[in-house]
């Protein structure tokens, strides 16, 4: 075999790890906990049909390979709930390190490609990147909703941080800000979110 | 909420069930068993790293989206070992069923769309279709090779079966089934594969 896809199978397999890496979400129906590769591959399946309600027209290609390759980093770094300051004030240094070498196991030009689309996706600056980040907000908002709000319960959350957070949805797509806003609402009725 | 995203929602929340249904492959490390999401997960992003060696161009969009939904007919149908024929008897009838209870869940507009996407996978007659099922192949024969060829062992397959399996990487990527067949010899070799 050539050294080139070598390269590529070993990452292949390398990323297998991502899925024994669990989040905070549980599925719905209360059950265990999601792991990024499923919250990746839901993100995906959802930007694709939600893409009518992007603000600005989107390369639905490129926003569906952020979805999917976004959480990779975390095969090293953990994952970082949303909601946890003191693991987000190191996530961003652990983050770099896992970049550096995960996407380093490709040839040199999907590296670069993978790299610059994840850096592309964390700035939040393209129209792909800010409606991809809308798919990173809103499927686990979806996934708790549906269990009561217990995601928020179990961690005490207040939603002040929850809407620091999801406000940032309405930069990719004002109507799914506006569900979005519903979500909270619904949350801090039923006491699932501390005012 | 109007009608239409209701529906979107409805289905996002419908298809989270295909991370409960579990496959005979195993995850790297002898790892416990797969979900069909996970497994969707990666031949996406497979799908996307090993385009170059596809025998005919493909729109790789649609093979993403493809590998993404080929699996949600399982929810209710399944999960159907390759290898068991018994399974794979009343595959089809299963699959139609669930075809049509779970894509109706969305729009109609989508659920054609989704639907015929999924019927031209099964049919492998596209250039896209054949890609995507090499990846629907080549990604638990990777896996399984990575466990030393465990999960073949573990159901007592035979060397004829995989072949009759795998020969149709070959309609999608030429490469990529000259290293299934290195893979399949080592399974030979190492005695996971009955001859």
């Amino acid at each position: 075999m050539d050294d080139r896809i070598e390269r590529q199978m070993a990452f292949t397999l390398e990323i297998d790890k991502e899925k024994n890496v669990y989040r905070q979400t549980h599925l719905t129906g209360h059950g265990r906990n999601e792991n990024d590769a499923e919250h990746a591959w839901h993100m995906a399946i959802m930007a694709y049909l939600f893409r009518e309600y992007s603000n600005e027209p989107v390369d639905i290609a490129r926003v569906m390979l952020m979805c999917l390759i976004h959480d990779i980093v975390e095969i090293d770094a953990g994952d970082t709930y949303a909601y946890d300051p003191a693991l987000k004030a190191t996530q961003k240094e652990r983050e770099e390190k896992a970049k550096e070498r995960i996407f380093s196991i490709l040839p040199e030009d999907q590296k670069n490609e993978l790299t610059a689309l994840f850096e592309e996706f964390e700035a939040r600056e393209t129209a792909d990147a800010k409606f991809a980040r809308a798919m990173d907000n809103f499927q686990p908002i979806l996934l708790n909703n549906e269990n009561g709000g217990n995601d928020w319960r179990e961690h005490g959350v207040d939603a002040k941080s929850v809407y620091a957070r999801q406000i940032k949805t309405k930069d990719g797509s004002e109507k799914l800000y506006e569900i979005t806003e519903k979500l909270i609402d619904k949350g801090i009725e039923n006491g699932a979110l501390k005012v």
